[in-house]
């Protein structure tokens, strides 16, 4: 991998704060009216090596080309359409024919860029993995621009960035910067994760989300498909969870063919879709389809009613995980799975008499924190039976459970730092999610506040800080759902975005605010409901808000 | 009017205590899942006098009619039609066609309700006002519906409860219960502030949410239309002001068509349109258009290049504002114009030699509330001689300005108690707006504390009360745009919305909680983005979320 050495880093730097001098001139808009001024044809996240220059070509609609020049395959054809479409025909993509172009690209003084040539170099990989190559090499010049990627992910990549750099002056001439780039990410998980189940969230939205993810650069869609509230997912071996787990079975479920359609969606974008099936807790909606599954609880020595977490007693219960853990990893054909293991209340494992019991049998005295260990580690070996990665909440390990050297464990709790250097002490992998769930939400903007949060801001040596491989934004859904998804996520979701791709260095908000601006303008445009990221203000193209 | 006793109104909070165990029975839906289990076919706002009973009747889309039986007009027609499609073919009711009915009405067991009759008494009046008399009585039976109402204002608002009264069972069949109402508005004025300057809000959203206003019994559009930000009104006089002052002379304008029909839209509603025009600060987007206008501001005895607010000094100024209110009494038809007159700033005019050398020929010392009453006394003078009335935020009064007796004082700072004491003792008329500024966000469920507060709560005699004409929800524009402006507002909105219009006892959030909830998944139904009004949920209509 070609790695950018510090010394360049710094030139880049002192290059961006020259090239912004020109780049923010503007020319009749009233951005004086705005709290802040948007950049043109900025990229977000900023790549690695970013080299813009005050020559500007016109790109012109009718005779611009994007050309395979080495391998291609299905999904770079693909992207190459639809980068095509959202440069010259902003809106949702697939629905390209519903948006008219904003403007005709008139051809102004310039040099023309005839092409943009796509030169990929290896054979395409099916499906995105953890291990991915995203780098790429972008050069724009007088004769054409050209976009070099070893992996098709990088091509995805540099697709997204040429997309960005080219912007529309007052008279909606399209332009470019003669720039160079090479880039690739900081952290290879880059993860946003949406809980389709306190709140269902309509395939429709998720597929927009997907679209927003690849603005941004994400990679990972942390689909927390079920929780207690609603099971929506609809098993093929065990259809009961969702006829009887979901909030209706008939209209707010996920088919088989809408999960296949998701992961095709995102896998047409580079973005890995790992699915959460959260236990032992947060599994109340598992209860009605699989009688036995849950801990009864009991109150005065007999049954409330009531149920708590899974009972991990029974050989049942671990019959039953074989069955869907299988299940699940032919679905999703991303190696790992997310298994939760969070907030689990002894409550009611405490009061049930046979769980008393199974404790004594094992000699666990009155350490129920040793049983959820016993049930962890059971679901851990069935998943590693089938030679699939798995992620895990962070109570998993605090708990002490023993888990497979290559275990991901997600930080979500307050005190990260601390937490992020032990399990990473322990030689264990880590994402980081605590200072970014985006569902909290206050009065004005908060991105900044997202922005300068780094992973890496804990004690550890430079093995400790290889172990942590990402972070994931986490939208949690008690009060969202397809009516405010995409306006609350976005663009504050972009702020956690450039954190984990661009060099630790750009912690900036200052610097980031003009780039935000342009980018939520630009997600608008592409017809996403990206609200406001700063105060007053306007985006050109706001008018197709649908 | 027909006013209720207390009497009654205990009479029928016993009925809803009793009916609320009936109509609570859920079939078959997972609303045990839900945090806040909805209601079936109750009404939102609360009406005045509510009494229904377990018998229910079914309707027919094909067969059930809604029949003019005393006066009519064309808004009688339009909205007999609207509300026809909004019962049975939910969804905008605009785009009826986009939408397929959600279920076909399926005669199962149970009376049908055959008809609406819509006996409304007197002659249409053309543009709803203050004075409007929303009265009406609805009489659900076996042999049909009667909705009385004195005026068309009486015969919408009963239409939109008649509306709410309709609900599907599971298995798709409209159903109502027999049911008996009487209802008119606790206050008058229930406005809802739109605030089109900080960020442009583009006429479809407007529109919008005129039809969420409708759905709430709100009936004054307090159209916050211009700010120093951008000034998006195209002035039939002064077009340069949106010109040089919007943020895009060409798409982040409202035309004189957009105004207009902004303002129908609304009529047809029963909805009043206010303009603010809010002087002498708030006005740095009038600058560029008007030479002269606005204070030039000084430092080190030179102008400094900025402005402050307008400058009152000169006669230039008044001859144009006499044309401009002139212009804003013809374009927006009803009797009164909102003119502003809050956070005016000092300082500009303290550094301007001109305004010093003004202010000692007047006499005024140092006093500038006194050259500020002297903006304003001019300005009101203007608007008087047109015969209109005008709305003022609380400084006018608050410094002293002597108002006419007709004027209504909006009181929007904290501690309002104190000053709507103050306001209605000096026998103003006064709407309240301090607790309901629902730009302010944070994390939950909030309508529980916009629904609490009441404008009568505050020390004042009777007569003090009565001066209290309503209230208004106010919807800032730093961070508001088309984007989020819609799920931002509902079902937030409906909280003030029920304040305004039912009886003062309702204050009970635990028996507002499954009416809210249901009322949120009513709006969605009908194609508005309404975001979850409480934790964990969902809709059984949320499908169509555009």
């Amino acid at each position: 991998m070609a790695v950018v050495g510090k010394l360049e880093l710094l030139i880049v730097s002192a290059l961006l704060l020259l090239t912004a001098c020109y780049s923010n001139v503007q020319r009749g808009y009233k951005t004086t009216l705005k709290s802040v001024a948007s950049s043109e044809g900025k990229p977000w996240p900023i790549p690695q090596l970013y080299i813009p220059t005050p020559t500007t070509y016109t790109l012109n609609s009718d005779s611009f080309k994007i050309n395979p020049t080495g391998k291609t395959c299905d999904t770079l054809v693909a992207a190459m359409t639809r980068y095509y479409n959202v440069i010259f025909y902003p809106g949702r993509q697939n629905d390209a024919l519903r948006f008219k172009p904003i403007s005709k690209s008139k051809l102004t003084v310039g040099t023309e860029l005839p092409y943009l040539n796509v030169n990929l170099e290896n054979d395409c990989e099916i499906y995105p993995s953890l291990d991915m190559d995203e780098w790429y090499q972008l050069f724009v010049k007088s004769d054409g621009a050209i976009l070099t990627a070893r992996s098709i992910w990088g091509a995805l990549r540099g697709l997204e960035t040429f997309s960005q750099l080219v912007y529309q002056t007052p008279d909606g001439t399209f332009t470019i910067n003669d720039t160079k780039i090479e880039d690739y990410p900081r952290f290879s998980h880059r993860g946003l994760l949406i809980d389709t189940s306190r709140h269902f969230v309509p395939k429709k939205i998720l597929l927009q989300n997907l679209d927003a993810m690849a603005y941004n650069k994400y990679n990972v869609f942390h689909w927390h498909i079920v929780d207690d509230q609603s099971f929506p997912y609809q098993s093929r071996h065990f259809p009961e969870l969702s006829n009887l787990g979901a909030y209706d079975p008939h209209t707010h479920v996920y088919s088989q063919q809408d999960v296949a359609e998701i992961i095709e969606y995102a896998r047409q974008r580079g973005i890995r879709v790992i699915p959460e099936f959260d236990t032992p807790g947060h599994s109340e909606s598992w209860g009605p389809a699989i009688p036995g599954l849950l801990t009864p609880c009991y109150k005065s020595g007999q049954p409330d009613g009531s149920y708590g977490p899974i009972d991990p007693t029974k050989n049942s219960t671990y019959d039953f995980l074989k069955v869907i853990v299988m299940e699940w990893t032919k679905v999703f054909p991303d190696k790992y799975v997310h298994l939760g293991g969070d907030e689990v209340s002894f409550d009611c494992w405490k009061s049930n008499p046979a769980v008393t019991q199974f404790m004594q049998k094992m000699g666990y005295g009155t350490d129920y924190s040793k049983l959820e260990q016993y049930y962890m580690q059971n679901i851990l070996n069935i998943v590693s039976s089938d030679q699939d990665g798995y992620v895990i909440w962070q109570e998993v390990v605090d708990n002490g459970v023993k888990v497979r050297p290559d275990t991901v464990v997600e930080v979500w709790k307050g005190g990260f730092q601390a937490e992020m250097s032990k399990v990473t002490q322990m030689g264990l992998r880590t994402i980081l999610s605590s200072p970014w769930y985006l569902n909290y939400i206050s009065y004005g903007p908060d991105w900044p506040k997202y922005y300068i949060n780094d992973p890496h801001n804990f004690n550890g040596t430079d093995a400790q800080k290889k172990l942590v491989i990402g972070g994931e934004a986490c939208m949690w859904g008690e009060y969202v759902d397809g009516t405010n998804l995409i306006s609350r996520l976005w663009p504050r979701a972009s702020a956690v975005a450039e954190r984990l791709w661009s060099p630790k260095q750009y912690n900036n908000t200052a610097e980031a605010a003009p780039r935000i601006e342009e980018h939520r303008c630009r997600m608008l445009r592409r017809g996403l409901n990206a609200e406001p990221a700063n105060g007053p203000g306007f985006c050109k193209y706001e008018m197709q808000v649908n």
